[in-house]
């Protein structure tokens, strides 16, 4: 371990020797050793680095939107000579990765996410991950050379544009930007919104679902995928979104319009409706990159209410606040529901490797639901102890919570999962019903062969009309 | 899989089959199969069996306390041909067992937790179970051979005293029960309750801790563990408690007084002043069968709970229960929740078979606090769909629920272990504080190096006497 | 004040001078006294008196439904001497009754709340109280003169017979009894379930829901309400219902068979398919009483836990609960909430003064679903302070907690009432809608007004295709 | 009615006619009216010009907080003509306010809430209120003219400067801001934090509490309370505070340094250690004006989740949100919350009308926690149903739910409320006890009485050295 982390934590256990047992069977040493080294790049070179990010971004919405903090490249070319680099894709679904598993990157991204600047560090940031997972998977070899290979590289940005303002487009067979067929191009129409990333000067490629064939009668072969330079006329990126007040600069959420937009027919990912295949594929994975970075959010939530309730100057009514009981509960409450939540993220990523996304399908969505309420849970409990610091600049509590309170609508709204969810589990309702019956059957069963009357224990049997005589 | 299983739920996966992934490298191919064989035995042979149990049991409280309820000896006998008996006696500390790990014991458990005579039929039930433990572990060979055989045979019962109503007893070094040596013997006096197991006629020994040097500076070498049988002079249980209106009858939970009961001094366990050491060891991996148990209840719960959402029956507002927005989301939480809970049980399992439950001091905490608030809100939603059928005996949500609701209870209340676990967590707070700081003070180094001001983001250093001049 | 209350209690505030100050200018000067009055009754003759009910009623389920527990005409007589009786028949709708208001009564009712007998033994006790509304309002003479005579005289019981257990029956058109008329006779057919007070060997009248009409194009015309004495050949009652563990004898919850059960037309209340009517009228109040009482019990409960974190035999880690902050935040919750709940308790009964139950009808809905929650919170944090005891016969904890559990269920669950109240909610959208867009459109009339642009404020409108020059 | 709102919402009930039931008697007639004339100056005039009040601050944030929206003075003239100023000042404590009561004012705040301009408008805004409130009360003729005139005529702005950095100064004996007399001078040295206001160009006087006398033995006298211009040499405004994302621009919560400012003596309020008095009195209202705002701003986002349920283009799985049960439920229980909570916060505000801050204490603090927690709980579903949207500036959601979280905090966080509430509640516990113990006596001498035994009811007093003859 590096100095930063020794001299400031004796007895600190490194990363690989935090795994919970219940994981460790699923951890090469290769990855544990990467492990650590994460750590300690987020720790010393990361959250450190955060300061200065926020620094080399301007004031006005318009420069914002125009710098690239030099600090960025900084980082990436350490996190390279490291060999911290494309840990994200999954060695048993792509070559072009690290060659870890989604379980192995899954416990590095938990890293990851406690450091605005350390995703992008490693070149495992949103959404430029889950579009090199589709164009790795789905793209032809001219989309890969000309897309996937600057992405991976770090030289480039992406976007992925699904969300649209207008429709509820949580529910994908809603989504109205058209996508139509002109010769060897295709023309898009339409507007998307939450285009996360568009902001950054260096978005490059915009990977857009669309429906090319809104009349099908199987609506989920409406829609497709393609790849739009971001350059292409007829594009305007309109204005960006704020999320609590925050911007996100210079990555951004741009609400974007396309009026005409042509591009190659070549672009096409994949071919015509195959867009919605393309975006299940691609959503489980990232649900579970976001949901280790959002166990991250949560520790380092807790490191920072912990560091507060042991603040020597901060003593109300004359103890520190690690001797008030209230507070203490909630360093227990956090603590447990952390490592709870971890386990049910692990457990998701074991069953995408051992099969993939659509495999892992109902342990995604629990996770998807259950991560979020936990993180904004432990981040809101360290904001109510720093008081006025937590909800300003001087901690990073409140972006924190700001980031986590989109995960309950990015991806697919909770309510979406929780229905899902229910429906998928409702399947069983009917033989729990007929193996419940049956049991009650075999009971009374039991009771003539033991000799025990079937009666209720509080049977009565009165005649009301004799009642009077008792 | 059986007829009843197969028959009432087509595509239904043994219970071998849905262990959770991550858990998966922790299962023998020999625990798979009792898995199921318990899966098996519990849903068709003990659930049914429950509603022989109830009625086999009279209707005064002195008959309840004096009746063998037939049905038990039934099964015990089928689960002795199985192969289901003593499966919680963990291989790596016990050879008396048969031979599984907690893990997969706790997989075991989880079944057993769904029906109330299972635990009893297969001699896994506590308090049993911890007694057997500390009588095979720490009992010498006159010890063993009186009490541990016929324990471990299932001829007979016990009971462990440890709870005391006029104190705070769930911190042991407030324990008042003396234990005062008198030549060759002890003699103890004193009072205990909830005393789980002492109303069973079939039980014959106690466990008692009490206090045999209540000076000791120490205050964790003043306990001592004894034996005490259940029918020496002076000794006389007072009356049962009631859990929620439940006499848990025959077992029961006994108020017993000790008037200068005498028992020979080799009926000491480990030497006087072990006391603490004793329970301890023993409570560990009693909270793991607990919390699985718990688990299973929690599941069956959601059966029920499944099982109503499609009742035909049952339309309020023209529609089945299972189309209703309300219950679809508390099935999904439910899923979510106990999935969760699951997972840190097994977690737990496993930090104690790689070392002991000093080792999982930590995991045992959180799965102590976390399962029965999770079981608990998972019953409580169960009845809540069945309405009045839900409180009442015609299904065994409510007695689950009183059973749950102790969880929260007995060896330990949440409290003592929330702030044990702050406690704890709480170690790394000034380490936390170190390195927050460092981090801190390593960005403004940074800020210099990259040549940006330190100053806050939003910046104003404003002479508020030169204001008027803005 | 008593001696009791006086010697226990220095400086105790009688109720009167507790009662919330916006809630005083509706309490006249004679409620107030007898407010006084009750819970100077309730707290020194009522609440010791529950000690000997329990033991005057005997041990198997027979002896417990023929019981009279003799104490409870003690308290009658009592309670008719200090002018506490009938206190629940509110002066504007009924010339019977004491001539309170339900806000008067309501506030009495909190401390009828915190006794199991003060409630019959000022005979404002459920069913009768909403049996004898139903009689007051809609009986005829003979009616009145048969049943509510000795009814208001605390002669005879009664029970109220709607809930079916083969049904969703809390929406009353999927009532199933039969009711068909022959000749001067009305003859039932069908089985009703959770009739409250039937097995009171007092209990001489039901009021019964059932259909008269059960294929009326106006599905709220099929109902009627019809009386039949207890002992009218072809009833039977076949078991008594528990609640959690408890089978509230004598008064009980019955199941209740009926079968050619014959009574003259006569019984027939205000006349064919009626029922939905008078039932909707009969709720209104009785939910305000139930709700009052369950307020009652949560402070009881509170009064227990102070009790407890005040006991100096529990010192948990050396100090008394009181000390414990976890404790002290649950304390302090429990008095926000219970206060809250009581203001919209009192608010809706306010409501009901001024109009009518239908006139109050959200009101109710919003107090139906609120109070229970919050008695259940409280009642469930004493219990966990009391540990062992909460849970056991040593407090009456978990016996409350039993009962109120059910006040989720009767009268309709939560779930009926969170959608009714949400759907009289919506209607209120689309106008909301309409306004919010209005606002919109004016702001940005407004904006050109003052000259500002209408555009976002983080306005970008860049030209991807254009980008590239920045 | 105004056209605005008449011709949006059919039906729509003017303010006053929607007042809760219980509390119509505490308002007069001529409050009614001006309560219909706020809620028409802010639908109609505040709400629209919210969106031109955003726009015309600056980008940078030296711009933001030197701006001066002209929108402001527009709507505060239309205010002052409209009648509507100064309704904050209550009646019965001070005669230059518009003489209404706390509850009418309260009920008036509520509109005010659900508006960004609103309570400046009306020169109703914090912390000018409590800051006309200290001057009008404690404030000698001189200070009055010099400040609280222009104050009350809109024509400056004011901070109040309590919160410190680096102590915890929700306990305000933690204060370290040092007020030294020096001849006819005093003499202010430390930092201030949150000084909420003092952003704004138009803020002129800062209301500072310090301490004069560190050493006093009674703690709560070392503090005063003195009268600072802004433009004091010494002073500097070093930074503003964001709260999540937001500045709160032009109004600020400013970070302000004290090196040597020199003040009169006669700047000294009501004189040197009063200042723990000063405080204590300024707080009480303050807290209902911030709860009822807070109300209202519960209640338009609950408007706003009701838009938003109805709205025809939202269509997830094929159906309009509002036919969806969870968001059904959520409204309700939104409903449920808004309205006690509001019951909660009248309820205290006639307790200060009727004696004075202190009076009200207990109903204070609880309104200080129930309050916020309702208001972020409501906004936090009507964000959820807005997904994207209601995260962004397109809703006023994400702004409230930061102010909103600040209300957690500021005058003392939760923690401190909750366990001062504890307290007082615990003073009763040992009366509690003492009643509950003579009640058991009592029942247990009526057990005698009455023949009946005191034994358990589940009394078995079994002799264990002979059961085995059972």
């Amino acid at each position: 371990m590096s100095d930063l982390l020794v001299n400031s934590e004796k007895g600190h256990l490194p990363a690989s020797q935090r795994i919970p047992a219940i994981a460790k069977p699923f951890v090469s040493e290769r990855a544990a050793k990467t492990l650590d080294l994460v750590e300690k790049f987020v720790e010393e070179e990361c959250i450190p680095a955060d300061a200065v990010f926020v620094r080399q971004i301007g004031e006005t919405t318009e420069q914002r939107f125009s710098s690239h903090p030099p600090i960025i490249e900084d980082l990436k070319a350490k996190a390279k000579r490291l060999g911290l680099w494309n840990m994200f894709l999954p060695k048993n679904h792509f070559k072009e990765g690290a060659g870890f598993s989604n379980l192995e990157y899954g416990l590095m991204a938990e890293y990851l996410g406690k450091s605005r600047t350390a995703s992008e560090a490693t070149n495992c940031a949103a959404p430029d991950t889950g579009n090199m997972e589709v164009l790795a998977k789905y793209g032809n070899e001219q989309q890969k050379r000309r897309w996937l290979d600057p992405l991976l590289d770090g030289k480039i940005r992406s976007a992925f544009l699904m969300t649209e303002p207008q429709v509820a487009s949580s529910d994908a067979t809603n989504i109205e930007m058209r996508i139509e067929r002109d010769g060897d191009s295709y023309v898009l129409n339409g507007q998307k919104w939450w285009s996360s990333g568009a902001g950054d000067p260096r978005c490059e490629i915009y990977v857009v679902l669309g429906k090319t064939d809104p009349n099908n009668a199987d609506k989920y072969k409406q829609q497709s995928v393609i790849l739009v330079p971001h350059d292409t006329p007829g594009i305007t990126i309109n204005r960006m979104l704020s999320v609590f007040g925050y911007d996100d600069a210079p990555h951004g959420h741009g609400h974007i319009t396309f009026k005409n937009v042509r591009v190659p027919a070549t672009n096409m990912v994949l071919g015509e409706g195959r867009g919605f295949e393309i975006i299940q594929g691609r959503l489980g994975p990232g649900r579970i990159h976001h949901a280790m970075r959002s166990i991250g959010a949560a520790e380092k939530a807790l490191e920072w209410f912990l560091a507060r309730i042991n603040d020597e100057r901060k003593k109300p009514f004359g103890q520190l606040l690690n001797k008030h009981g209230i507070m203490l509960e909630r360093v227990a409450r956090s603590r447990i529901e952390i490592d709870a939540a971890r386990l049910a993220v692990l457990n998701a990523a074991i069953k995408i490797d051992e099969s993939n996304a659509k495999g892992a399908l109902k342990e995604i969505a629990e996770v998807k639901v259950l991560v979020p309420e936990v993180n904004l849970t432990v981040i809101d409990r360290a904001i109510q102890a720093y008081g006025g610091a937590g909800v300003s600049q001087d901690t990073p509590l409140a972006n924190m919570y700001a980031l986590g309170r989109t995960m309950r609508i990015v991806d697919g709204p909770d309510e979406v999962h929780l229905v899902q969810l229910a429906k998928n589990e409702n399947k069983r309702g009917p033989a729990h019903k007929r193996r419940l019956d049956a049991q009650k059957k075999k009971g009374e069963e039991l009771c003539r062969k033991f000799g025990v009357s079937t009666n209720d224990v509080l049977h009565l049997n009165r005649q009301s009309g004799k009642k009077s005589k008792l």
